[in-house]
Parts: structure tokens; C-alpha cells; sequence
């Protein structure tokens, strides 16, 4: 049995409302892109805090701050973390809130119990929405898994038209030493986020321990039939591709419901040629983005929709071609961390629910190099990524406590 | 049993090669708007026609050109023709091949049988397509109905920003003269065309006897559910208004496939917000066009159509409403025309099919003074609407054979 670690909320509060400013816009939002000066000026309060709670600090080849709590025992890392930069316009918790309570556990934990047996690490992330260069895809969380191509500094570029490598460059950081980020001392990784959907809000609880982040698939479906006049040719004459879409859509969309939780599957993108009321659409494309958790489910909900896709075309006399826009396999949380923050939750008194993750994160990773799971916390009406995200001091407080006294089983 | 009055193909042709030199376009196209100096031409090249062959002419106050052949008897007029206006870029078919065979057919009779005992005219209207000014709604036959608002000249205005009235003016008609183009002494009116699309070629006919044009509504529909995360969000929280958008058009479409012909429903444009691949979509607008020659039955599936987007709306949980963009009445055509043109092809050795409309035409707005029908020739691949249009001329002789005998019968 552990002892209860409280957080003071109106200590989280103002962590979050001081970092915050750098990068202030639209009322209540953020906007803090990967390098820019808001950037700099946030990983540099990081420090500071990192400096004033007695951590070591250094800065990673890619820019991500590293606070340290050394172990009184040799071995790998058990690291906590999420990212600093935003989304254009983002909100103050996305990320953000998970680099606060990496920073406020490590101090907690010093400032209560000393040196830990195992070191405690926690991590700023420099980059992972994306948001001013699209292919970043975590570019903090793959310079620690050497997941960095030798060439991707210099070939991903911004909407502006400077590589990543001349923006690393502007904050004095040299991209040819990216290979110096890399780890392979993490043994644990735990990501504390908000959830960025309205399942804890619906559920009336305010923290979520994460069994898994999910696979993901962006198909991007092309149908082709032909353009006809929408009068002077009768149903059964017609190659529709909008009717084929149409029908895809709704079929796929009828499996996730009715596989239920976690399978989702949504169409948000089309574009439809020539798109004129009295012509029959003779091109659709659409995306298809569909996601579960487990590693077999989601071959079967791909190879379904894939299926699917196929046979709607030919009924309706389309030619039907997808590529992957996107393609990533689920990261399951490791059983025993599960465990352990489940147990802790409820040694805590911190009420929680047992889900998946519907997005992406830095996590899934570093998967690649250690045990890893997620703590979710409450997200006002689900929102992210946008001004509006809102989580209450209380219920970040609570996913801290979890996340803190967590730490404290691993490490102590 | 009437003579069989054969029409030469190859005269056709040539009539149809002189007239598309006015507005010739993309090799084989015609850019003909109402107005224009191609317009004036070929007006001019009709009116030149109809002298030669002993017709009187006149322009009437819209600039539509009328010929006639006077009757021996009194009494109102038998009346065919069709529009000489184009898409941009229409074909060398659509409308102006109906002005050419009423003009062929008028000569014809003159030339074989004399003097009719009824008046018998011949007209090329001024505008049908709509491709100048959006708004005109078949300006030439509205003209004659009296259909033309006061304020219409002044009001509708091109893409370009010139009212119609002026438009007029620079080619010396008078907008205020418009109520003299009415007409109350028009017994009949049939009106050749090319069919728009593929029936007449899948069934290997030259021609078609029009038992009727469709009622068509464009319906505007508009849905409003919520934006999310299409992560973070599970499938029974969602307001997805894609999702909602996608059953609505396949069950509308299923429900016209399972009536069989002349039912069409078409879904032709669709607009999606925000229309990002990972974002469920919060707001769908899309067309319906929904089509039936009956009366009863095209309201039967109008009602169908709403009721089913009230439903599919509440089973998504998003909001529904709609607009009408357009709303025509069906026009049957005359069961007596109808005997008529079937008997009359018959007789003339004419393979033919009974078939419906699938487009709306100037016969429509005849038909709210006149008894009216419509003869259709076969369309290559079904198209219309492109500079791809073609009709054989032994297809187009055929027809106008049909037309020919069918005033024949009428007026002699």
C-alpha cells in the first residue's frame, strides 16, 4: 500500500496558465509551433522550473528537454512526458499538460521522498502535431527511437518553404546531430494527455488509464465511373460513382457501430467531379480513416472495409483504387503497467475508467523501445486541438496523482 | 395511310454543318449564347433558310424566329421547333437539331403537298439553356406564355453583369415589347430533340415518341450534426452529419432503383465541413434531383425522399433542412400527339421506342397553351451538353421523317 500523494490543483492550474503566455492567441488558445521563439521560450520555463525543483536538465539533439531524477541503483529509465508544441490555433492542455505533470511528479517525488532507487526521468517533447511541418509524424519521440531518416531534416519542409533542418538550425541546434538523441536505456514510458474525446465526460469520471493506443488507417478511396446527364439516363444504365461512395460510407460506418467500442470508422473528406446538381458524379474520392486497438481486430476492420470498397464498386460499375495516407499499427499498453495504474488509481481513491486512446501519440513510439501506457484525463465536451479545451484543475490534479504515485511504485 | 415522306440524310447533315459554324468551338462544338453575335447569325442563316423556301418569317419580340406556312382554313396554329442557344461549349445537336427539322419539315410539305388546310409554323427559340443568364428558365417559350415577369429584364443579370434587357437592346430588341411575343392561337406544339441519353442507343432505335416530361425537384439539403475528433470520439456519440448525408443518398437512390424506370434520383453535389480525413464532418450540404413523368408518382417520391431524410436525420442525431432549387410539374404529353407520332412512325416504316423525358424542355412551357409531345433521336453514348454530342443523319433524317408525316396528318 501506498501513501496517498495529493496534488494541489491550484498548483496545476498555474503551471498551465504560465506556460500558457508563450505562445498566447485567441482568448484562451496556444499557438506553439516546433522551433519558433514561443517554443524556445517555453522549453526555457521548463528548464527553469526543472532547475528550481533540483533536477538536472539538458536539452536533446532535437530540442526536447530532459528533467532527471538520478536512482540510487544502475539501470534504465523509467521516463514520464508529452509534448510543447501546439496545434494552429491549439488549446493550453493538448500536450502541455502531460510535460506539467512529468515536471510537478519528478518534484513531488524528490521533494517527498528523495532519491529514488531507479531513475525517474520526464520529457518535454519538441514536436508532434505536425502543425508547421507535416511530416514530422513525433519528431521529438523519433530521434529517441532513431526513427529519423538521415535525409528528413533537409527534405521536410513547412508551408513557408524552410526544411526542418534550417528551423532547427535559427534555434542553434545542428540537424546532423539528430543520431545523438537516440535511447536505448528507457525500460517504462507513461504519457499522462487529455483525452480528446467525450467517453470520461460521458462517463462522469475524471481520469482514464489507457489500454492501448489504436491502429490507424487513412485510406484515400477514388472511384471512377461516368459523368452523365442526371435525367436522360436511367438508373440501371448509370456508373455512379457518388451512389458507390454513398453506399461504402454507410457500410463501413455500419460495421464500426455495430463492432461497437473501440472500432470507429469515419469519412471526413470527399471531392466529388464535376459536383453539379444535375450530373451524375463520374469521380468520388474519400478518405476513410478507420481505427481499433488490437492488432487482429483491425487487420479484420481493414481487410472488411477493403472488401467492402471492391464489392459496392462493382455493383454499381465503378473502378474503385485507394492509397494509405496514413498507416499505424496499434500500440497495446503493457499488461503489467496496466496494473500498476489501475492498482494505483485506486490506492489513490482516484475513480477511473478502463479505455483505448482514438488518436495518436508520442507513445505509441516509444513503444518501440519500452513498456509503455497511457493516463487519460477528463477533457471538457471532448474538445482538442482547438481554444476551447478545457480540463479542470481537479481532474488534471487527480491524473497527476495517479501518474505521481505510479512512479513512486516503479522507482522506489 | 398516309405517303411515306423519306428525308435525306445527307441534307440534314449539311444543314446541321452550316448552323454549328455559328459559335464553333473545340473542334466540334458550338459556344452559342443567347444574344451573342453568333446567335444573331444564326438566326439570320435560319431566317435566310426559311425565305428560300417560300416561308414567311418574322422575328418575334424576344428574337425568336418564327416561320409559317399559312393554312387555307382558320384557326390556331400547329407549331414545331426547339431552341438555338448552347451550353458553353454544347454540341451541334442539342436544341438547334429540332429548329432544323421543323424548318426541313415545313419545306418539305410546301414542296410535296401545297398550301395546308391548317396553319402550320415552324420556330427557333431564342434561349432554353440558361448558359448567359442563370436565370431565364427557357426565355423564348416563357415569352410566348406570357410567363415573363415585368421586372425580369431588368432584374436578371450574366456573369458578366449586364441585365438581359440591355443584352437585347445591343442587338436591337426591346425589352418592353416582350408581352407582344405572347401568343394565345397555338393548337399543338411537338418539338424534336436529341435524347440526352442512352436509352434509344441501348435499345437500338433511331427514335423516341416522349410520352412525357419529369416533375424535377433539386432539393438543397443541409445538414447539421457536431465536429469531432474521429478518434477520440466512439460511433454512439457521434452527430455525424457525413455519416447521416451518406444513408440518405443511398437509400434515395436505392428507392428509384427498385421503382425502375422513368424514376431517377441523383445526388450530383456535395459540400463537407470542415472536409479534413480525421475529422468527423459538422456540417453536410448536398443535391438531391428527383424525377417522375406522373404526376402522382413524382409526388409519391418527393414525400418518400423527405420523410426518409427526416428519419436518417434523427437516427444521427443532426439536423435537417431543406430548399427546393428547383420545382417543375411534370407535363404529360398529349395522348392523342402520343397516337399520333406511334401510328405515324409506323406507317413511315420508323422503328421506334415509347419512352419518357429525362430532361425538362421548351415543350413543358408550351404545354401550358397547346396540346404537346415530343419526337427524340438516338444520341451517341447519351451525351449532351458537350461538344462529344453526335446523332447520325440517317438517325436525325428518321426523326424528322416521324415529325414531317405526323404535320402531314395534322395539317392536310
Amino acid at each position: 500500500m501506498s501513501a496517498v500523494i495529493a496534488i494541489d490543483p491550484g498548483m496545476v492550474d498555474q503551471h498551465i496558465m504560465e506556460l500558457a503566455q508563450f505562445g498566447a492567441c485567441a482568448e484562451t488558445g496556444v499557438c506553439r509551433t516546433v522551433y519558433s521563439a514561443e517554443w524556445v521560450a517555453a522549453q526555457d520555463h521548463i528548464t527553469t522550473w526543472c532547475r528550481e525543483a533540483g533536477l538536472s536538465v539538458r536539452q536533446d539533439a532535437v530540442g526536447s528537454v530532459w528533467a532527471r531524477l538520478e536512482g540510487s541503483e544502475p539501470g534504465p529509465s523509467i521516463v514520464t512526458g508529452s509534448h510543447i508544441d501546439s496545434q494552429v490555433p491549439g488549446g493550453r492542455y493538448d500536450g502541455v499538460l502531460g510535460v506539467i505533470a512529468g515536471v510537478i511528479a519528478l518534484r513531488t517525488l524528490k521533494e517527498r521522498f528523495g532519491p529514488p532507487r531507479r531513475t525517474l526521468e520526464a520529457i518535454s517533447f519538441c514536436e508532434e502535431e505536425g502543425s508547421r511541418f507535416p511530416a514530422t509524424n513525433w519528431w521529438g519521440s523519433r530521434a529517441i527511437t532513431a526513427a529519423i531518416g538521415p535525409n528528413d531534416p533537409y527534405e521536410i519542409v513547412s508551408a513557408a518553404g524552410e526544411t526542418i533542418a534550417q528551423a532547427m538550425q535559427a534555434v542553434g541546434l545542428d540537424a546532423a546531430r539528430i543520431p545523438e538523441a537516440a535511447r536505448t536505456d528507457i525500460d517504462t514510458f507513461i504519457e499522462l494527455h487529455i483525452e480528446q474525446g467525450p467517453i470520461l465526460e460521458h462517463e462522469g469520471l475524471p481520469v482514464g488509464i489507457v489500454k492501448g493506443i489504436p491502429g490507424i488507417r487513412h485510406y484515400l478511396v477514388e472511384l471512377v465511373g461516368r459523368t452523365d446527364h442526371a435525367g436522360g439516363v436511367p438508373m440501371d444504365l448509370r456508373r455512379d460513382a457518388m451512389a458507390a461512395a454513398a453506399e461504402i460510407i454507410t457500410r463501413a460506418g455500419e460495421t464500426a457501430r455495430s463492432w461497437g467500442r473501440p472500432a470507429v470508422t469515419t469519412t471526413g473528406r470527399i471531392h466529388v467531379e464535376p459536383n453539379l446538381a444535375a450530373a451524375i458524379p463520374g469521380k468520388v474520392t474519400f478518405t476513410v480513416d478507420a481505427r481499433h486497438p488490437d492488432p487482429a481486430k483491425v487487420q479484420e476492420l481493414w481487410t472488411g472495409h477493403e472488401a467492402l470498397i471492391r464489392s459496392v464498386a462493382a455493383k454499381y460499375d465503378v473502378e474503385a483504387s485507394w492509397s494509405l495516407l496514413v498507416d499505424h499499427a496499434p500500440c497495446p499498453s503493457d499488461p503489467g503497467l496496466i496494473d500498476l495504474l489501475e492498482t494505483t488509481a485506486r490506492e489513490q481513491g482516484i475513480p477511473f475508467h478502463s479505455m483505448y486512446s482514438g488518436g495518436g501519440h508520442d507513445t505509441q513510439q516509444m513503444g518501440l523501445l519500452a513498456k509503455v501506457a497511457m493516463i487519460f484525463v477528463q477533457s471538457k465536451d471532448g474538445r482538442s486541438h482547438t481554444p476551447d479545451e478545457y480540463t479542470t484543475p481537479e481532474h488534471a490534479a487527480a491524473g497527476i496523482q495517479v501518474l505521481t504515485a505510479a512512479l513512486h511504485r516503479l522507482a522506489y
